[in-house]
């Protein structure tokens, strides 16, 4: 099966919308999204929580635009079992919300080490947050099925395990997703999709050579999403110093041509988070740049 | 057999002269270790080459310090064969002085995609990067062995894979140790340690979810050297931006279990490059500082 070719159209494009978070707020940016033909976009819960659920529910039905996916759950290591439960409650109203949005899946930012990602770790005990979070998409997973709503795990880069999230490789990924979402269960309940699977991000996996091999192992029904930026060098900062397709040393085309071998069918989304260049542009000069970046450089 | 108690003296401490490389040139760092006790350090060329060879070599005599590795072979990748053979001589003489300096071994970083250092990629594609990694550490170790001097590849971390190495787990570079030098062919030989092998940096691998296996899998023969410093939260720099054993969220002590059960019995090297911390204090009180962590932190 050839790649699919992205060079005419930008049928395929969705906006992550983090992406122009600096310039809009979310009702813009659906606005703006759809003045440009953007089918597809996945926004955070805290812009969609600024402009109310109900109000971005109804200006996606208006818009006809739809959620690639809806970021994000996750963060379940706590220090106590009351903060572990806060977060299980927490992801529960983020199931509801992506369920309301109709989102092709809840992305998963599984959290590490608590109180890292606030300068101050509880504990040193990565392999005690990697049960906690085994045990949160666990409980997740329940809720999920029971309102049809699939959970997409991101690994995130290794420079992410202290406070972001202590899955950093697709093979530790998908390990969890056959523990707790045993291969094919998905599909013998004749769903499309696993009820648990991956949301590929470019950004976070590109270095590994197990890349190719483990997205063979994924498969369609985990492949839950494909996310896109680059990889500049040097990279000034640890967080906000993505590049644009196009701009650094990521070989995206060939990553989107794995993808698509394993069966990948969905939307290509664009995250880019950028302090110190796309975040300081006006909004359409981003959005135009991602359409056509997408077109010459995906 | 029970880990070996460092809280006593810091026999096994050695000293990474990249510490202290803004304060001191390296005869003076030979002196202020010695004053301390400190019975190993690892070098950098562009510090021996400062000072001279035959007088470094004439000075650890003298003070009967030790090198638990010399930095560093490596940055293989070339966008030529005339790149690329320009590397291996390189390598060669790395060797040499190496061999000269009685080094325990030579790191390796091993380099990735060329001119991404200087901040101009010539090509995207790290699978070729890998290729000349392959046959640029085969053909080192060719005379490595002939003249009695084991490599230690260094994986280094994720976030340095395009410019700095593409060996980016401890998986993978023993997965180059098989292949080029076969497992217990060093021990067959008789000798003490394999002629490839691997650096341990907990820098660069505390992340990595199958970390405890890979170094039960490298054994006494691969593991070669053992670094530490510490991962800081926040981290500000991707390079320079080190923390002091102790200071961050790697459970050094469970890290140095897994590699003494394994077999390892050397040194435990402090490196840490910290541009705005480290390199700015006193030379003295940043290896008194390592002295006193090696103790309690290590």
């Amino acid at each position: 099966m050839p790649v699919r070719d992205f060079s005419a159209d930008h049928r395929w494009l969705s906006i992550n919308t983090a992406t122009v978070r600096a310039q809009w707020p979310l009702d813009r940016i659906i606005d703006e999204c759809a003045a440009r033909d953007i089918r597809a976009i996945s926004p955070w819960r805290d812009q969609v929580a600024a402009v109310g659920l109900q109000r971005v529910a109804a200006q996606l039905r208006d818009t006809g635009i739809e959620l690639s996916g809806y970021c994000r759950g996750g963060m379940f290591p706590g220090i106590d079992n009351a903060a572990r439960q806060a977060a299980l409650d927490d992801n529960r109203r983020a199931v509801d919300e992506a369920k309301t949005l109709n989102a092709a899946c809840l992305v998963l930012v599984v959290g590490s080490l608590p109180g890292a990602l606030a300068g101050a770790p509880a504990h040193k005990d990565i392999a005690a947050a990697r049960n906690d979070v085994r045990d949160g998409i666990a409980a997740t997973l329940d809720y999920a099925r029971s309102v049809g709503m699939p959970l997409a795990i991101e690994p995130l880069h290794p420079m992410y395990a202290a406070d972001r999230a202590c899955v950093n490789t697709l093979e530790q990924a998908l390990d969890l997703c056959d523990a707790l979402d045993p291969p094919r269960s998905g599909a013998l309940e004749g769903r499309e999709r696993a009820a648990l699977g991956v949301a590929v991000d470019v950004y976070h996996v590109w270095w590994d050579p197990k890349l190719e091999a483990q997205i063979a192992r994924a498969g369609r029904d985990r492949l839950l999403a494909f996310h896109v930026c680059d990889w500049l060098v040097p990279t000034r900062d640890l967080l906000n110093d993505r590049g644009m397709m196009g701009d650094g040393v990521i070989d995206i085309p060939r990553i989107r041509a794995w993808v698509e071998a394993a069966g990948f069918a969905g939307y290509s989304e664009v995250e880019i988070f950028s302090a110190e260049n796309w975040w300081r542009r006006p909004g359409g000069e981003v959005l135009d740049t991602c359409v056509a970046r997408h077109r010459s450089a995906v």
